[in-house]
This record gives C-alpha cells, sequence and structure tokens, in this order.
C-alpha cells in the first residue's frame, strides 16, 4: 500500500513520511511474509500472533533494516526476511514482557495473555522467535545471522537486568542506560546493521549503520519513559502512568530521585519500591518530575543520541534514503513535545 | 572424565554405558561449553540456568549428536557447540514449560520458577536460546542451523499443540503422537541430524541419522509416559503420577479412555479435564490403566519405534558408534520394568 504524502506537509516538518514513501513497497511484502510466516495449522498461533502484529505497531524496526538496506544499495531480496525476523524478534520479546510484567493492556488492546493466558503468550513467543531464525538461515548470511542471534541473547540478557533492578530507586543513570542499550537499542542496532551487511558495505559504514540504531534505539527508549509521564506537554493523554504504576524505574524517576529531597525519596520508595500508590499520585510523581525537570531533561538526553545517530551517518554521501534516516530521529524525539 | 566399566558388566546388558563411554572425553568439553555459555555478568542467569543445568539431566540429546558425528566420521571441533547448543534449547523448554504448567518442581529440585520466579524462567529461557543460536552461527554450518532453527519453531508450535488439546479425553492417539513428534522427538532428530550434517555424508545416511532420533525420541516420550503412572512394575517410586496431577493427557490415559467403560470415562473427565482429584484417584487411575494393559501398550507402542530406529541406522557398517546407538534404544524402554 503506497502513502501518498502531501508534498508541502512533507516540506513542512522532518518526519517519518519520507522513510515511510522510501520503503513502501517493501514494507508491503514484509507485512506479507510476516502474516505468511505467523500462519500455522495450530490455529492459536496465528490467533495469539496477529493479535499482537496486527494491533498497530509502528514496524519502526523492520523499517531500519529495510533503510539501511537501501542507503548501502543492496540489491536483493534477503532485507525482506530479515526485517520480517526483526518484527518476529520484537513481537516475541513483547509477547514475553507482557507475562514477565503482568501488563493487562498492550498497543491499546488486552494483552494477549489476558486473552489467551500466559501459556500461549510464552509459546506462541517462542514460536515466532523459532520462525524468525528460519527466515535467518533462508537468506543464509552467516554475519547476518551472528548479528542478530546475539542481540537474541543480549535482550534477554538486558530483560533479566532489568528484572534485577526492578524496583530499586537507587538505580543509577548509567545502570539504567546499561538495561536499555540491551533490552531496546541491541535490536534497533542490528536491524540496521544487518541491512548494511547485507549490502557488502566496507566495515566502517557497517559499524556506522549499527551505530545509528543503537543510538536511535536509546533515544526511542528514554522518549518512551518521558511519554510514559506525558512528555512535557501539560496534558495527559492515554496510557500515561503504565510505568508508574508497574514500579518501573526509569529516567525520569532516577534523575527526580537524584534530585529529590529526602520526603520526595520517600515517595519514589513508597509507590515504586513498595507499589504503594494512592489517589493523586501519579500527578504528585508527574509534578515532582516537572519541578526538577527530570521530564525535560531525559528528552535532552534523548536528543543527545539522536545526534550521535545522525553523525553515524555523516560519512555516507547524501541520498534520499539518508535524510531520511536522520529525520525520523527528529520524529521520534519531537513527540515528546 | 573417562568412566570406567566393567567389561563383565557391559556384556550383561544392553545399556547406555557402551555410549557413555564413547563421548565422554566430547562429554567433558561440552560440560564446559555449556557452563561458559551459561555465564553472564547478570548473576541471576547463571544461578537459574545452573539450577537446571547441574540438576543431573542424562543430557542424552547432546550425547546424540556426539554420537552420529562420531558414527559419520566426523574430525572436526563443531560437534562440540551444536551438543551444547542443543542441550541449551532442551533446558530453555524446560524452563518455558515450568511456566506453562506452573510446575512446582522439576528434577527432583524445585521448579526455578518457584526459586526465581515465573519471570526470570522465561527470560533465563530466551537467553539460553539465544546463547544457543550464537554457538549454531560460530560453528557456520548453514545446514545445522536450518535444522536445528526448523526444529526450534516445530517444538513452540507442538507445545501449543498441546495447550490446545490439554485437558481433552477425547484425544486421539494420532493426534497426541502428532503432539510428542513435535515437542519431543523433532530436537532428538534434529540433534542425530546435525552430528550427520558436519560430517558432509551422502543424504541417506543424514535422513538415516534424523530418523533414527526422530523415532528415539518418540520411544523416549512414551516410556517417560509409561513411567509417570510406575510403567509395569507394581511399586511405585518417586515422581509417580506429575502427569495425572497436571492433568496432561498421554498415552496410557488415551488408550485407557478408549477402552474404558462409561464410568471410567466419567473418572477421566472427572479427575484430567476438571481436575477434581480426590485421595486414592491415583492409584484407581493406575490400577485402570493395569486392567485395560494402558501401561504394558504404551511400553509396546515405544518398542515399535525404537525398533524403526534401530533399522534406521541399518545402512550404516558396524562400528562401536553403531552398537551404542542400538544399545541405548534398549536402555531407554528397558526403564520401564
Amino acid at each position: 500500500m503506497g502513502v501518498v504524502i502531501p508534498l508541502e506537509e512533507q516540506l513542512q516538518e522532518p518526519g517519518i513520511d519520507g522513510l515511510l514513501v522510501l520503503v513502501a513497497q517493501d514494507m508491503e511484502r514484509v507485512n506479507q511474509t510476516i502474516l505468511s510466516r505467523a500462519a500455522s495449522d495450530v490455529s492459536m498461533i496465528p490467533e495469539v500472533a496477529n493479535h499482537l502484529i496486527s494491533s498497530g505497531g509502528k514496524r519502526l524496526r523492520p523499517m531500519l533494516t529495510l533503510a539501511t538496506a537501501g542507503l548501502c544499495g543492496y540489491a536483493g531480496a534477503g532485507h525482506i526476511k530479515l526485517a520480517a525476523a526483526v518484527e518476529f524478534m520484537h513481537t516475541a520479546t513483547l509477547l514475553h514482557d507482557d507475562v514477565v510484567d503482568e501488563s493487562d493492556m498492550r498497543r491499546g488492546k488486552l494483552a494477549a495473555r489476558m486473552l489467551w493466558g500466559n501459556e500461549a503468550s510464552v509459546l506462541v513467543g517462542d514460536f515466532l522467535l523459532g520462525q524468525a531464525f528460519k527466515m535467518m538461515v533462508e537468506v543464509g548470511s552467516l554475519p547476518c545471522l551472528d548479528t542478530l542471534s546475539s542481540a537474541a541473547a543480549v535482550i534477554a540478557e538486558g530483560e533479566v537486568m532489568q528484572l534485577s533492578a526492578a524496583k530499586d530507586t537507587a538505580t543509577s543513570e548509567d545502570d539504567y542506560l546499561a538495561v536499555i542499550r540491551a533490552k531496546t537499542a541491541a535490536l534497533f542496532g542490528a536491524a540496521a546493521e544487518v541491512g548494511a551487511l547485507l549490502g557488502r558495505r566496507p566495515k566502517p559504514e557497517i559499524v556506522a549503520c549499527r551505530g545509528y540504531g543503537l543510538n536511535f534505539g536509546i533515544a526511542f527508549q528514554l522518549i518512551d519513559d518521558a511519554l510514559d509521564y506525558g512528555g512535557t506537554s501539560a496534558k495527559l493523554g492515554k496510557n500515561i502512568g503504565d510505568d508508574f504504576r508497574e514500579g518501573k524505574i526509569t529516567l525520569p524517576v532516577v534523575l527526580s530521585f537524584r534530585r529529590g529531597s529526602q520526603k520526595e525519596r520517600e515517595f519514589w520508595r513508597r509507590t515504586l519500591e513498595q507499589n504503594k500508590i494512592a489517589e493523586g499520585d501519579l500527578e504528585t510523581a508527574i509534578a515532582t518530575m516537572h519541578k526538577h525537570r527530570a521530564l525535560a531533561d531525559t528528552i535532552e538526553r534523548a536528543r543527545h543520541y539522536g545526534a550521535m545517530a545522525r553523525d553515524a551517518l555523516e560519512l555516507f554521501p547524501a541520498s534520499p534514503w539518508k535524510f531520511a534516516l536522520s529525520d525520523v530521529i527528529d520524529f521520534c524525539v519531537n513527540r515528546a513535545y
């Protein structure tokens, strides 16, 4: 499905539209691959998988694979299966995360585990992971397999790290960065790297694409963390406060805790470590974050990683791909305002 | 660690000892690989992994990889990492199974999920799966990667199939076979196949090794099912009745249900479908199975698949490897008497 974007709008503001147009045809093939590879005679598998897959994620990760393949002049078809594999790895992680976090909701719908149970979420996640590896093997590039299988291990390691650090308000900013580097940024980095690997580019360009993805991933996660408390906007949208209710320690909390008074630290310990949340506590949390500029500074940090991502691509000559990959960073960071 | 088996004992009864002696040196390297690859800076990962890994599983699956590599004259070192990868895939499945089945115990110890929680079991399983794929990629054989990644998807598919069929006493023998073919035998088949693939043997020999593993896996699972109700022995050992308490429909139940009276079918529905188990029900279940020869016939069925496994190897010339691989089938089947 080609998306027609009025040129005027495209010029007004850097965004995701340039990238969407460039990858539109490939993305259609990725979507078809995703649907056909989530199929199984065991009907529960496509039901669970499609519940999540069709719930309108942005498909940012597979888009990175398609875009860096384009940036690197890759002319084959392997990027389609690798992009689908990346999305399956992401979907498997979400299914397992819901079980781990005991989440009720995901992307505004009931989490799969609420409809089919924890068992199905665990096992369908495993199935998708298996299918992801099968697709990578079909593409047949050992360097790509190396990158993506390493990412799979690192992601799980990051999740366990987060589990160990969970509910500890004394988490340092460095600790927190190590967690999101592993659990979010590793897949962004791998997704961007495999596009370049397929293009058989020289080492520095492969490293550049990986660096782009990795830093973009960190920026993306930090913005997500800020948005969970409403970003810098005063008005509260939907899905605000999920992290707070789940007792997740994210950067806005880390900064607020460090900068806070003894009384404020007591507040964070009670709400996040002991999970004793009363009426009005979310509002207090947000007000405290604004007082200490924790949300604005989380976005500033994101901007820093976004700049690193943009610079990573600087050794590539100007091209529509390069501009689009750069613009999508701004799109991501600007979401938080 | 070389194990010295008195020749006399070895001759008395076909068993697992011949295989143990042949793979002893390689197995030592596999064990070292398993330990070093379960390591992580995130201390919870080796803790959870080693809890299960050190709990004395038989390591039958990695042994198959080592043995078929030997049978096929493979002289490299790739079989060590592939064998470790196979054991990691198995361990990951066990960790996820405990969560899915809500098991309290595993191999006579508390299940990992009871000590570290469901979250850790899910995520450490994911980590081990990632490490397994990393090791396969390091070995670098695309055919082996193909075989093992396909097995990973099939295993998960089999588990979901079991979930869908769970607690349905009307499950047919064919349905049940399809489940264990996927959830147990696929990994046995893949483990045996990759040894032959490494040896770069002609296609028929690779197919033979896969067939050996697959049919051995079915036999192994059927014997396990029979043992869960004490096999044909009248005395009850430990861990008897786990399947019964978890409401698992296994072949002894399928046969007893088919052959049973209306009243007996009511009994199976109450205990396994509705999970209403009263004092003495396990004894009644076992007595009913004996009455209908359900346990003896489950073992007979296992013997059939064992014979198929043995015949699959017949195209190989006589060798210590071939004898050992054949004997281990008898060892497995004879456990149930």
